[in-house]
């Protein structure tokens, strides 16, 4: 097997972040559940951006930030997201190509706009997000360009695309090339209501298709229908080759057959935004995994590209990560 | 005469920012001069663009900083400036609203796009702004509404209004309305390249309309084209009933008749970003005289919004300014 062209393949929506500030009362205001990822119509959007106080716009996406991570590590990552030809579009598009993430998905010339996710950060750092999905229903198996997917060590994507039939089909079609190809593939289960909603077919999924499973707590708990994280950690071993398990400040877990590594949290100074924690997480663990590097050695990363992103406004990293791992003694 | 309406329009480019960190060759590169604003037309936008690394939007606008920035401190703002109904143009919109400044400008329907400053920051904080007017060239004097300038203590404007004859006038035209109700007008020297190029109509202007005039050191030595800010400070007393001397760190002067005050900068931890020092600074000033306040104490509410914006990245105020201000003792 050739050398692939790139280390890991991102599939996600494509998301503009529209973040602002807000104080508890507004989430109690609106019954927002704090933490949590909601989508929403175009109708609420408005009106949720009408109310919302003056914003930052930054681009986002879940998968979308772990390309960007992982480009900003040094790492060769290409990404396939749905956006529209508009000026939310090519700030998205910009952003991961400025990055140096290769994206060349086709763009929407007609229907709706690119999608935004009203992001409110509370005075505790934690986000919850509003997603309207926008120009990402139009993702489908005809934007997943096989000879990308055959041509990267890792698939990597997120649970996020379950939420639609035609997002599912492209992710399990992108699945089964990555197989075929001798590739790893990887899933993020993104948030607890989404496990929610799709825990048997992501159960068959994650024992069938897929070999890295990343998952926080909430997520992985949720998966096993257990209150109790040793044993959803356990039932997670059974199943996953390898299953990245976050745990906020607790650190993370990572298990692979016999072997169970802990990993602290890398230390931050404020939590301002926790806006991409996670996809920053994955950022630094597939960039690892993708250089040969030990399991502990990849949370080590993601832990460190993590803390980044979570002590400015915003899920892309503002520093060079690469330039960051080297001074903290990880590369 | 009644009581205002607002405390002050401010009138202006608006603008949305697309800020960059850059390291100080690609200013070199691109053969900017660090901390000046040039004006670009599309084509040079859309290749700075491409060449910029990930971005952050935020709405900007010198004078919309400053209307955002009174609104902050709790103050009656209101605000003219043409934006196109696109997406940037939206947020711009949203921005200033959800800051509770009164925006009512027409919005073009066709023509160029909402106006965007490719702002490059480098890692001294200094910002180096290129400006893409787009749909801005559509404000003139019918943009003007009579009843809101003549129901304002200040109408404020940027002196950038003075590089398009059609904003010239509208700037004029308003500056008429004001003077006629027995309110006061102000005005931004904005930029020394611009004052450069408009040397003698401002010094007409600030001569007969103008009552308080904004500008940092190198606007006002342009305008004497003196290399002594002394003497510069002594030839402007001459001419503004008020002349607001801003020299960043070393603070300001005010000097008004016979009264001189000069107010230090307020601390502040790092420069992280210069964007907005001037137009908060207007802010703060703008917000203690037309409540009243004593030149020095207008003086320093503008340090503290001026500290408060060049902490962190974009020119609009993160903080509750009016708060802030009662946490220094100001209110």
């Amino acid at each position: 097997m050739s050398n692939p062209r790139f280390d890991v393949l991102c599939i996600g929506n494509a998301i503009v972040d529209v973040l602002a500030r807000v104080e508890n009362q507004f989430l109690e205001k609106h019954q927002l559940a704090k933490g949590m990822m909601r989508l929403i119509d175009e109708q609420t959007a408005e009106d949720l951006f009408a109310a919302m106080g003056p914003a930052t716009v930054i681009s986002g996406g879940s998968a979308g930030n772990t390309a960007a991570g992982i480009a900003s590590f040094g790492g060769r990552s290409a990404y396939f997201g749905k956006i529209k030809q508009d000026q939310m579009g090519e700030l998205f598009g910009h952003d991961l190509r400025a990055q140096g993430v290769h994206f060349d998905s086709a763009r929407a010339i007609d229907g709706p706009a690119t999608a935004r996710s009203f992001i409110l950060v509370t005075p505790d750092g934690e986000r919850t997000m509003n997603t309207y999905l926008g120009a990402c229903v139009n993702l489908t198996v005809a934007d997943i360009v096989p000879e990308i997917v055959a041509d990267s060590a890792v698939t990597y994507m997120e649970g996020y695309l379950w939420d639609r039939p035609e997002a599912k089909e492209a992710f399990v079609k992108a699945a089964a090339i990555a197989r075929e190809a001798g590739r790893k593939t990887a899933i993020t289960l993104s948030d607890s209501f989404c496990v929610d909603r799709h825990r048997d077919s992501f159960l068959d999924l994650i024992r069938n298709q897929i070999d890295i499973v990343f998952a926080n707590e909430a997520e992985i708990t949720s998966l096993y229908q257990t209150q109790d994280f040793s044993q959803a950690l356990e039932l997670a071993a059974g199943d996953c080759e390898i299953a990245v398990l976050t745990r906020s400040e607790k650190g993370c877990v990572v298990v692979s057959g016999d072997e169970l590594f802990t990993v602290p949290a890398h230390p931050i100074e404020k939590l301002v935004d926790a806006t991409g924690a996670g996809d920053l997480f994955a950022a630094g663990f597939l960039y690892g995994f993708t250089h040969g590097k030990p399991l502990d050695h990849c949370a080590k990363l993601g832990a460190l590209a993590a803390a980044e992103v979570i002590s400015h406004i915003g899920a892309r990293p503002e520093v060079n990560l690469a330039d960051h791992a080297k001074a903290h003694g990880l590369m």
